[in-house]
């Protein structure tokens, strides 16, 4: 165990820590740690690695206030990537600062905080609320489009076309039901997700294919007529600029459908260029697919003219629709954990997301690139490969398993992994603390944030319709590091049903949850007027059985959070808060309480804490 | 805290749990689990990683005895790199288990077991025991060469030729201090080494240089004619090879001196091609360095003519020693953790050093390729560069640092970080566990473990003389997963003294300690002997504040190390081995003492242990 005092020993790559998160090369960074002023500190040193040798320096103690003291050294900016830790020489011992804390091993280099240099970001990203939106459910705002939809024919079905809301057929095939949801749809509703205080959509693809979800992607170059073709897309653009909002697009470049005229040609002629753009084990038959699925047949990256048509090109598509008319403000990346990795025959994932990273840069530096990956994606987060990735593994997960328990599945695997206790609040803070330690802090900061999405269950339903439990969860998700993303009807209360999480969105109020879209306004709202939030650093708090608390803090803001997962109430008591740096007298205020609370003999008292969130804003 | 029962959840990379360490592609291989046979474990799962994409299997319960279950599962090798890690369904949670032991948070996969498929390794290595070799201090074999030393001179200072083992003159420039031992020497000494033990030799630099220690090249063509030429290597070849004996040389690949003909050429003629091996700010005075020094003009990697004459020839540098006449069997390549690297002029260190091993593998698919690294190596030891590292990291700085404090300097560093209390034990383990899990079980087979070396005091001085701690040090070294390397004159208690590690080995065995040689002896003849020690799994038993304790195991043999470093004796007391899997009545006999002791009640008991340690080994 280490000595008390050692959880006050602080540094994030927050901007109070790290006077620029942006450098560019030959600057000189100042770094900063915090610790309390009573610590039997000595000495710290700034650790770093120029060139693959280690190098120290000294840290200067700068200031202090009655209860932390604050150490101060120059960082030079001279490699792409700066690595370092502090050593701290104590009365008690060395001890080493890295991002997953404060250690007395000596550390590998893993855990280490870093810094890009020279790197573009996407700096609109980390004060935006995104909302997540899959076309076919979301809103039919064209019904002039919806007899276009008898014209597929896929897998020997016909489109069936359930009234908006309805059950589906008994036996429908899932990837044949449409509901005629459409971008006239999006468009028409940005006020609702503008009343909400997202300021950014992310759509499901809206390529041409013949499911309704769209993965099966038949072009690259065509909005799907059946949403409107490009011209909605063009006027979805232009309703997003006058709310004064931003949208991503959703690409698959990991494999395409099997209806798309490039595989179709790959079928009819083993020799034409198309052919090369798949991995056939014997033609026309047999090739290589995403996980086994026939219908997406994977794109093969050793190919020259397909990673010319992808990228390279100056009109290729990861170029082409962030530009105007349709001005895209950014892309997820389907399947981006596995994009051109297949074995032996194609091990090039890092070398094609980076020729991805420098088109999409090169189109527009400001674009946001995030990558699908549920997994550990830390080797494609450390500023050459994805701004972000959708933050399963860091975020929702852990969430997930702290309130409702263990339950590990996986693709294919008809089995799960589950534990008959609950998870320990420990485990959630070391996966959240242990994932963050692995990537760039300015990285972080980008992550894009969920709780549920098209992919996985909406997390009401996880939560078995606790609303106690919603409400910490979604607590968690405006106030944790990196980008909140709400799934479209998340905020009315949508569950599950019929369609999995990919339910119609019920445009009658009377339907919604007033309660939950009210929830949602409030903590959006405090998120978007937050630096402390949006950008601020993070410290853990408190750990006990059933609560986490943390702290994000910037400048000139502060936001704790008391989670409690527990039936049984928390009872009144004091939350430690001097390791935070926080003096008596601070003063705090409950976002849903209204309740206030001014720091005392170090700690914050806290009334009895019901199941769910706490959140206190410091007050001016 | 996890439940007690997780201590006996284990898995290494050694035989009994990996069934082929060595697997080629598409081979599968089977993995093992073992745990204690009355945990509460319900199901394992065994979790991969293929192409990127989550992948879990069921491990079937196949076998238990009295103390222990063993899980089984397949694991098919189809990247070059294979990871895996396992889930544990238990009455009390999901546990994983990866190479940092087992945890209820969800890890990343940095700390995942690792399989290398058709990966050349050099099978000699495990069963080696090294002896390092300064050779201008080992032994004066041809005294004809030495009338040679007067031809040199180098930064205006002619060689000083103090007599074997005499103190250096007041004031003298310690570059400039030859005593005269040659490779005629090292010849005439093998009955030596072989009556140690050892079987291999690593030789520092022997190339035509100007310095003693030869780091400042100035051929890498010629043995320099001071140690007796090229003919004296391949006669030193001879003799090994009727010793049964191998050896390995330095090359210097990351700097030349600034007496090397290349460097001249460059700074006479900026057009010559020899011009762009380097880098110069101002030509000709103003060049890039090793860490300043302007003796050491560093090499410039971005030349394709560098590289060519360096490892792509046929008859390259990297090449041609391996060969015969001279057939080396690997190299210790030189500041490898810097090699290539530059700022942002060369960032080559990966692509130079795959290249090199390529080379090297190409040249002898069995010479054992040696990287100098003294920080975390990790990122260089996945099979595709070096085969191992000198291993300061994870074996030599952790053990001083636990017998005498810690202590961290750095290079160009005037100050040192140095702790007021003991390290403590946990620290030591946890820095060898980590830096263990962070690379392949074949390679932590493989990693050079010293106690010191040329570049380092001695471990005597480092112990302040301690016998007792020396003889654990010895222990560990002789014990631990890795190859063991002995530095010339430390079997005979060498100090450090006016050359700081760099003293003339003396050859009156009447300066020799007895004591200290025959410890050698014995834990070499253990060592060798044992098959748990050379290639044998790993297992940590206990750490008590003064005391660490683990167990070495292979099909058919173990070995347990108990180290104590307390001045007090540790009491006798019981050594609890049942989660090693280790059954009531297995007999073990301790290797100093002779004493015998049988496993009772899950406890092997141990005698009151002095400072020191004891190595039991396991009786038929």
């Amino acid at each position: 165990m280490n000595p008390t005092w050692t959880s006050s020993l602080h540094h994030d790559g927050s901007a109070r820590f790290v006077s620029n998160l942006h450098p560019t090369l030959n600057d000189t960074v100042t770094v900063r740690v915090r610790v309390d002023v009573a610590a039997p500190v000595r000495r710290i040193f700034l650790r770093t690695f120029p060139d693959g040798e280690q190098h120290f320096s000294v840290l200067q103690r700068v200031r202090h206030d009655e209860v932390a003291a604050w150490w101060e050294g120059e960082l030079p900016i001279r490699e792409p990537v700066v690595t370092y830790r502090f050593a701290v020489e104590a009365d008690d011992g060395v001890w080493w600062l890295n991002g997953e804390g404060v250690c007395a091993a000596m550390p590998t280099d893993a855990a280490d905080f870093r810094l890009l240099a020279d790197t573009p970001f996407p700096d609109w990203v980390t004060g935006s609320v995104f909302y997540q939106v899959f076309p076919d459910r979301f809103a039919n705002g064209d019904p002039g489009l919806d007899p276009l939809f008898d014209e597929i024919e896929y897998r020997g079905q016909r489109p069936i076309r359930p009234a908006w809301g309805a059950q589906p057929p008994e036996g429908a095939p899932p990837f044949a039901l449409f509901y005629g949801g459409d971008l006239a749809g999006v468009a028409q509703h940005l006020d609702h997700i503008q009343r909400l205080g997202a300021t950014a959509i992310y759509l499901n693809p809206i390529f041409t294919a013949y499911s309704n979800h769209r993965y099966d992607v038949a072009s690259y170059e065509q909005v799907d007529a059946r949403l409107g073709g490009n011209a909605a897309l063009i006027a979805l653009r232009q309703a997003l600029t006058r709310h004064g909002m931003r949208y991503m697009l959703d690409i698959v470049p990991n494999h395409c459908g099997s209806r798309h005229p490039w595989f179709l040609a790959a079928q009819a002629d083993p020799d034409c260029v198309e052919a090369s753009f798949f991995t056939f084990t014997r033609h026309p038959d047999e090739y290589a697919t995403w996980l086994g699925v026939r219908s997406l047949p994977k794109l093969n990256y050793n190919s020259p003219e397909l990673r010319w048509r992808m990228f390279d090109a100056d009109d290729s598509f990861f170029r082409r629709w962030l530009m105007p008319p349709f001005g895209a403000d950014g892309w997820r990346v389907d399947v981006a954990n596995m994009l051109a990795q297949q074995g032996t025959e194609q091990r090039l994932g890092q070398e094609v997301s980076r020729a991805i990273r420098v088109a999409v840069k090169d189109a527009r530096p400001d674009a946001y690139l995030l990558g699908e990956h549920f997994f550990d994606a830390s080797g494609h987060l450390q500023g050459d490969r994805w701004d972000a990735t959708m933050n399963y593994l860091g975020f929702a997960k852990p969430v997930w398993h702290w309130l409702r328990g263990y339950r590990q599945g996986a693709w294919g695997f008809k089995d799960e992994i589950v534990s008959p206790v609950p998870w320990p609040t420990e485990a959630l803070e070391a996966t959240w603390r242990q994932t963050r330690a692995a990537i760039p802090w300015a990285i972080a900061l980008q992550q894009f944030n969920l709780l549920g999405s098209h992919d996985t269950s909406r997390i009401l339903s996880v939560l078995s319709d606790n609303r106690a439990l919603l409400q910490l969860a979604v607590s968690l998700l405006l106030t944790y590091v990196g980008v909140p993303s709400i799934y479209y009807g998340d905020e009315v209360g949508l569950r599950d049903d019929a369609l999995g999480s990919r339910g119609c969105m019920p445009w009658d109020p009377a339907q919604w949850d007033a309660g939950v879209f009210e929830l949602y306004q409030r903590l959006i709202a405090l998120r978007r007027r937050s630096s402390a939030l949006q950008q601020g650093g993070y410290q853990t708090l408190a750990i006990e059985s059933d609560t986490l608390a943390y702290v994000r803090e910037s400048a000139d803001a502060c936001v704790i959070v008391v989670a409690h997962r527990g039936a049984q109430p928390r009872p009144a008591g004091g939350l430690h808060v001097r390791a935070a740096g926080l003096a008596d007298g601070s003063r705090f205020r409950e976002l849903f309480s209204g309740a206030t609370a001014t720091v005392t003999g170090g700690a914050l008292p806290l009334p009895a804490l019901a199941q769910g969130a706490q959140v206190w804003e410091r007050a001016r």
